[in-house]
């Protein structure tokens, strides 16, 4: 199970001070403690700054955190300047976050995923925006992934986000995506779907517990790619329990050695 | 949903022990923790006592539960003496725990779910034992409820149990367990799912990991009666959680009222 680790990110405000003021120290500690608590990809965004500013504050995120440890990095940007700087300096394969079926973005992003041979998240909107309703959602998904495919991007290399929405104002958003997840995943073996988890629950009390439920949900339909907060020791548990249920970690292997490692006594 | 409370069972110490001790006070504070954690249903079980000595415990069980809490039971015994004590006293529509498909245990129970007009647990079993595989265990569970159907119980009152097993024996326990859920519930509209979600992590650690992801994902595959402990706040919230996230929970009512209860501040 891939997991992407989601606290570099300033939306939140002592990432963004950190970044602003470079701050080696606590980045690498936030790195750290991501890597130990199980994330095998961690994301590097840094989008709430200046838009001048962000390039070069990404690409020094991005050394920041590869000093500190032995992790690919999800390069994360809306401005294809702040991605090419930190994909320049980035160590091993990186995750692009993101692409489109958004025509403009789809010609500016794609140039640097072939160039620096990264996988990429494909974000399931176009043109006219985020779909919504599975039928709407599942043609634009499809038809974006055939896009990078016929592009020569190998499918591996693709991490589908279905854009999952807010139960609060749909009350169908979770379901929807599953059956997006699944169809996706079933029509492309070897794909990886990753997803924002928390989106879920905006708008609602104690996330959390809506934010556990769908994830186990959500690995049964294909998610083995979820963006997560791996320092939450009840979420990464969950994770370790609903793979082992769902017959995904063979022998209980992952489960025990998660045990071992005193991972599960929360 | 219908939440079956577990807590009442003579398999541990100090239950036994307020049963033989007939200690009215301990137990109706067991039941009305239960009942104000939203169990909708209570087991009353003292299978553990002599064999003598359990009908008479049972049917004192049932009547001082009743007498701190307006649910019903679920009366539980292999003893079908014991059964019948607990009906004869019982106020309102009990849950009779349990029938299945061997024909002496069919034959003794049935008299009694027709008798006291009784909902009933169906254990997936015959006189073969405990099938295994879902193709063994779907065939049981079909020609199960398709024998109480054809005796005239209504297909409400059955609560089909899938019996399942332990991962750490067999790991597609829960993924064979799911699609027989699905199955009968499929098969038989209107039907009730039960199950003891503790059995899958037999012999594994930290087993409440295993357990709550395993009572979500069952919750999607049509399982909508658990045997729980509904005073664990964790579990619990993870049940309003996936009903909302299952758009089972209209409008999110259950989850927000549940949040104003204060039962989601775990």
């Amino acid at each position: 199970m891939i997991i992407i680790g989601e606290k570099i990110n300033s939306t939140k405000k002592s990432i963004a001070k950190a970044v602003i003021e470079r701050d080696t120290a606590y980045i690498q500690q936030e790195a750290l403690n991501q890597y130990q608590g199980g994330a095998t990809i961690l994301d590097a965004n840094c989008g709430t700054l200046d838009v001048a500013e962000e390039p070069e504050a990404l690409a020094w995120l991005a050394q920041t955190i590869q000093a500190a440890v032995d992790l690919p990095l999800c390069i994360d940007s809306p401005n294809p300047l702040a991605l090419a700087r930190g994909l320049a300096v980035h160590k091993g394969k990186a995750l692009i976050n993101s692409i489109s079926g958004e025509t403009e973005r789809f010609k500016q992003v794609l140039p640097l995923v072939k160039q620096y041979n990264a996988a990429v998240v494909a974000l399931c909107m176009d043109d006219k925006g985020i779909p919504s309703g599975f039928e709407t959602s599942a043609a634009v998904g499809v038809k974006l992934v055939n896009s990078l495919l016929e592009q020569g991007i190998a499918v591996g290399d693709i991490y589908f986000d279905p854009l999952l929405r807010a139960i609060a104002t749909d009350t169908a958003a979770a379901t929807d995506c599953f059956k997006l997840m699944e169809l996706i995943s079933t029509q492309f073996p070897g794909i990886h779907v990753t997803c924002g988890l928390s989106n879920v629950s905006h708008g609602l009390p104690e996330r959390r517990h809506l934010n556990r439920a769908f994830m186990v949900l959500a690995m049964e339909h294909g998610m083995n790619a979820p963006i997560i907060d791996p320092t939450d020791p009840v979420a990464m548990a969950l994770v370790y329990g609903a793979a082992t249920v769902l017959n995904k970690d063979k022998r209980c292997i992952q489960y025990t050695k998660a045990y071992r490692q005193g991972k599960l006594s929360v």
